[in-house]
């Protein structure tokens, strides 16, 4: 328990690791500062329930910020060229799947520190997750500690003594550790959004990568993922 | 003089520094991406000065990307209620200056890398100086050479072995040296716009500290400024 409350900007897309990290940030006593990054991704669906999760964690702000990465295409999420795949098997997969969007992480912390240093907030929360998805460069570790040590030097923060930290409490943990954390927080997961080709009503398409990791998790827990799946 | 055309994105905010990169990277018969970010600058003028800019070089494409970093605040360039500072003496200021944007170039070097990822582009040219604003925290060589690190571990390819770089060759020059440069590769500095607060015309105030490194960099050139300032 702090005495004076200390601020923390946390990366909040609206799916469920992101929602689990502002379950913990809140378990922690940070004073909350969701940041939701519109970058033009098709599955829009989870601005809509970052909204709800911020009103459910009783931010001091939320800010959504808007910045349309599909101008540079390249990636499944953001490119009407490139369709989400579906029903793969991940466990076979190896290589960066096209569903990665460049440098996405690099542009989400690097406006996380951003806002923070206006704020006068010392932590970043991120949801990155290593085990699931290895294929993603900028959910690694190492890359994390790279750009903590980045933002050190880019910020007055850094200068002036006091340091930046980017919390990666999910970095380590299986989906099923993670959505065990969350309940164990009473996050309410039927608030979140995780399907990167949701049909039409928001409900998830129940087979691209996305889901198939979150159905997988849930189905190892024994509790039932809340969110309407096709029959 | 390189076989096939290797690939070069340049930062181009349309100002001094910015445009004599650009002028270099020509020299190095690098292809030219150019990108302009309209990040709620209060002197956007100079979106329009890259524009020229970018048609001058003949670059391959020019991408101009918004995002609000007003939403942000905290910096007399994008902060309605802080003023652009007036008539200062730059040579007896220490601290990090008002006009500083908050991780304003982590921002720019993130959203470069996403699109030389998707460009297979491996080198970005940023026109950060270290001499004239020492106060910048985000224009010191050390910064740049640990973002160099991080953006090859946040991307593709730095895991596939190909190195991105980040150039900055002004980083260490004055800036009469960058105008010299610049004058000797022809560079065309009516077309530029430097100053942070120009009046309704898009001319500069002559009175900003944008302004007034820039007179100061001509004035030891013996070549006159080509832009309109007031009498």
């Amino acid at each position: 328990m702090k005495n004076k409350k200390e601020k923390a900007v946390i990366l909040l897309s609206g799916g469920l690791d992101s929602t689990t990290c502002i379950a913990l940030a809140n378990e922690q006593k940070f004073e909350l500062y969701a940041l939701t990054v519109n970058y033009g991704q098709k599955h829009n669906f989870e601005i809509e329930a970052s909204k709800h999760i911020a009103k459910e964690y009783n931010v001091e702000r939320h800010t959504i910020i808007q910045i349309d990465l599909a101008q540079f295409g390249g990636s499944a999420l953001t490119d009407d060229k490139i369709k989400v795949p579906k029903k793969r098997n991940l466990s076979e997969s190896q290589s960066i799947p096209v569903t990665y969007v460049p440098a996405r992480n690099t542009i989400l912390l690097s406006l996380a520190i951003a806002w923070a240093e206006t704020l006068g907030a010392y932590n970043i929360f991120i949801g990155v997750n290593s085990l699931d998805y290895s294929g993603y460069p900028d959910c690694r570790p190492e890359y994390i500690s790279s750009f903590e040590k980045t933002a050190n030097l880019a910020t007055k923060s850094g200068i002036n003594g006091q340091k930046v930290k980017i919390n990666t409490p999910l970095i380590n943990l299986t989906k099923q550790e993670i959505i065990k954390i969350g309940l164990s927080l009473n996050v309410n997961y039927g608030l979140t959004s995780s399907c990167y080709d949701p049909i039409i009503s928001g409900d998830p398409c129940g087979e691209c990568d996305a889901c198939y990791l979150r159905l997988k998790g849930f189905k190892s827990t024994s509790i039932e993922d809340p969110l309407n799946y096709p029959k």
